[in-house]
């Protein structure tokens, strides 16, 4: 298996290449903006742990979306199902992703779903704690059980670049907190939301973080369950749906894995009862998904029949 | 297998009927308001075209919004993907089953999807054929083939009252007119889709197609290939992410089976690997979906662990 | 009086000759697009009914928007006030002239005001008549009345280029129709409202029509009161605030005079209590303004001061 | 001239308290809340400066969205018209008082108009100074010398009320950093917009702000132009056309005077040529408007004839 798994991701990357000249670097922050673009990789994690890696995998970069997997299932775990989704709905919307337009006009209304910033601020916001230092040690450490890393860290200057910056999720959480949906003060719920986002991983991390979820919320190396079933189903559905933007739809027909995207390049692919994978490529497309990431995903899921439709 | 289908379904159909007093008949055509709500039916087809049923499960009621699969099957048969998918995209959208907000929004851009009635008319219009009768002939002849049906017929008082009141459908096949997105004259589309819509089917029918698309597009009983499975994949992905109008997202985390519901209370599921299943109650909710057809699907899902997620 | 008026309309047509070149001619109609753009023409016509003229005077061109002025004064004196505004509000809207957007995102509601196409099929459906000829004839009748030409009549190579090709209104009033805001079949409704924007007339008849605003309602001639004052006063107003489309607002500070534009080039101003104005120019603006006729309009608010602000 | 004033006052004051019942408190700031909302004021100034009053006239309430007319006019006299139209627009909408979906719909362009929050708030922007302190007195400098009243102050218990529930402003300001569209930091540009709404003044103060701007900016006492007339005039049409939030359309047909209202009750409106006037009730309608003012200011239109249209 593994030697198979080597050669479709060495492949899917040599595809990969051909293409990340098309994207851009995100521009939204300056410390994601100096990014080589050229740069690709990729990992795969067995069920049971086992890890295979081509190109940048060990290249540091910041969960940014990611994260807001994290963080739903830290909320789900903690405060349950119900509570989670009095404040945020389950609906994908065809926006692009930095959209803000349907939230206020369905004003009184939830978010549309977690994927999306103002759904994934309303689940930072759920995160229990007694301060926010402690809510983002709890969301932290689930990011730490979830990869397998217990030295997984936030990147400072990520985080300083996206709190001096992030006037679109400033503007969000006060909408949110105008509508009532909120219960947390705007800049300690952004607080949270920024430093998950900020959260320094490499593909490594992110192929094992996938493979719980692929192989229904077991560690792949200790066997302890640690997210429940019922939740590792739900976040997949969602990962459907809504966990690549407004390329969604097209994204299930073509690659058909539950999967999300961040705008620092990286994506995780929960394919079911198989592997965790996960691509880095900070070249995006205008979705904001990784060019290159794309295609190794589209490879990936073609030749190893991974497309679960 | 036959006789645990006869109780799951016999159980779900109890459950369901619990909950259709909660729901109310379409108002929007005179003839489906006449249907009795309290009626239920659902029959499941087994991959190699066994069928077990229960309740009103010979009613006759008209596709509606499932013939929106139908349609676009023969459109993707007849013409590619790439000549559909340029009059049409693939995202999902929040918005609810007979918005048109979003197309006038992003003018000049296609409908979102296949599965809402713009994204369907401009898909109605991909239909070849020398006239209109002679395209209504190419989609019956395939909703014939995909049900096993070879009586399947149109239901002319439901076509005429949908050809009276569809003042919506009419506006929005002027709007993709205008856009340029359309080619044939506006009435001739609408003929087109508003025939397909009024379809009479009951969940025997129904059953067998969605045991067609659980199946990779095999037909259960003479096993020949009626689709293409690359269509198969496409469609069902699809169906999971716009199939349920704006409950799409919830249904595939309570439910997690590729489906489409009309506002005539029938739905289908297509259990890939598994079963085609149907469902059938006049009573909806307010997005638009039969309120015991989802009872009864979330209860089969449940017990007969169907949820893909 | 009439001295200064003839150099300051050959003052205006001299600036505005100079900037016809940076618009275009309305797209939409083939019969708008035939005309030479170059063309001006302007005229004032006292509250006696003295007209002056310059350029173009007397080309022909039909109402186009400007029509809306006058099916919306024959609703009101015909049906009333109370009547015609529970179909139509007064609001503006910062829409662009041909967006339909904001009519279904309040569905039930009334479109925004009577100026905009959704408005004025809506006041168009409140007039009067045994049939739809009849109701034409009401409408027609109004127009000669008003421009003080019984010899005004459709053009009728333009009504059925507008029949032909008029999807976007067809949209829109199967819309209304759908949401129960007109009563009379929607094809009709839409043959009263393109053979309105179908009336020929030339800068002589809209200078009198402007004049008949300007002077309360009476007829420069005649004396006769035409049309009620509370009206006039109403529909100036509405003039000021929806007239010029999405342009209204910067047109009340830079020109200030009650006006109202069409997509064939036309404008009629009604500087109230002083004269009656139309220009003509079929080179446009992006907002559906004719690029000449604003000009002209700027420079005789100023020179004339006209500007009721 | 002063005695048919009184009594025309006092007749309006009449009418207007039989309507005071039909409205509400506005809600969203504490002390605004805790209003008697059957007080009913009203002041008019001659543009010689006399001033005769009627009711509550003496009683203190801020500003609101009043001062967004006196922070538009230092900002014009300061800045100069192209620059602040450069991040602000002329043109109305038919958004309600609180609505900030249009400008994100239209992201990267300016707001509508200076007379909706996220306008007032980029002309907030605009006003030049060494901080936000000595801006502040600018604008605090206008209110006084346009009100005639040197000792106009800022309330601080309102002020402490609009920075700890702002969120809907925040939410605007920080929308509008994201877009490029303000320059200041948003707490400080916040600071400014908050206080200039926190100015407590009565109605004498703003009948004679209004007989400022009816008698073209000069200063009723001392003959001192006070304002250039073009902005004058610029301001009066976009009160016409924007000042009474979503009722400016209606508005301009009942009353026809250049007026702008604010949630703590006040109107201010400029008969151009005539008087200053001033309402206050706190009772308000759907729109934000003073149910009683509006009553008050319809009467005093009709009987005084001082619709200008």
């Amino acid at each position: 298996m593994i030697m198979n798994c080597e050669k479709a991701l060495d492949e899917a990357l040599e595809l990969g290449c051909r293409v990340t000249a098309n994207g851009r670097a995100a521009g939204y922050i300056d410390e994601l903006a100096k990014k080589d673009i050229s740069h690709l990789g990729a990992a795969m994690c067995s069920l049971d742990g086992n890890i295979v890696e081509a190109g940048y995998s060990r290249e540091q970069f910041t969960m940014q979306s990611i994260s807001k997997v994290v963080t739903l299932i830290a909320a789900l775990e903690q405060r349950g199902h119900d509570f989670v989704f009095s404040r945020v709905g389950k609906e994908p919307t065809g926006d692009s992703f930095n959209s803000m337009v349907r939230l206020d006009l369905l004003s009184g209304s939830r978010p549309f779903n977690p994927m999306i910033n103002a759904g994934a601020i309303a689940v930072a916001d759920c995160i229990d704690g007694s301060n926010t230092g402690d809510r983002i040690r709890v969301c932290l450490d689930y990011a730490r059980r979830l990869t397998g890393n217990p030295f997984l860290a936030i990147d400072e200057d990520v985080l300083r670049s996206e709190k001096s910056t992030g006037y679109k999720n400033r503007a969000i959480v006060n909408l949110l907190k105008s509508s009532g949906i909120i219960e947390g003060e705007a800049p300690d719920v952004l607080e949270l939301y920024f430093s998950m986002c900020s959260v320094s991983v490499n593909c490594r991390d992110l192929a094992y973080l996938a493979a719980v979820l692929a192989g229904g919320g077991k560690d792949p190396l200790s066997r302890e369950q640690l997210i429940a079933p019922g939740i590792v189903k739900l976040v997949r559905s969602l990962m459907v749906t809504c966990g690549m933007y407004d390329y969604s739809g097209e994204f299930a027909t073509t690659v058909g894995i539950p999967s999300k995207s961040g705008v620092s390049g990286g994506i995780i692919s929960a394919a079911i009862g198989r592997f965790g994978i996960s691509v880095y490529g900070p070249a995006l497309d205008e979705h904001g998904n990784s060019v290159g990431g794309l295609e190794m995903l589209e490879y990936l899921s073609q030749t190893m029949e991974l497309n679960m439709f």
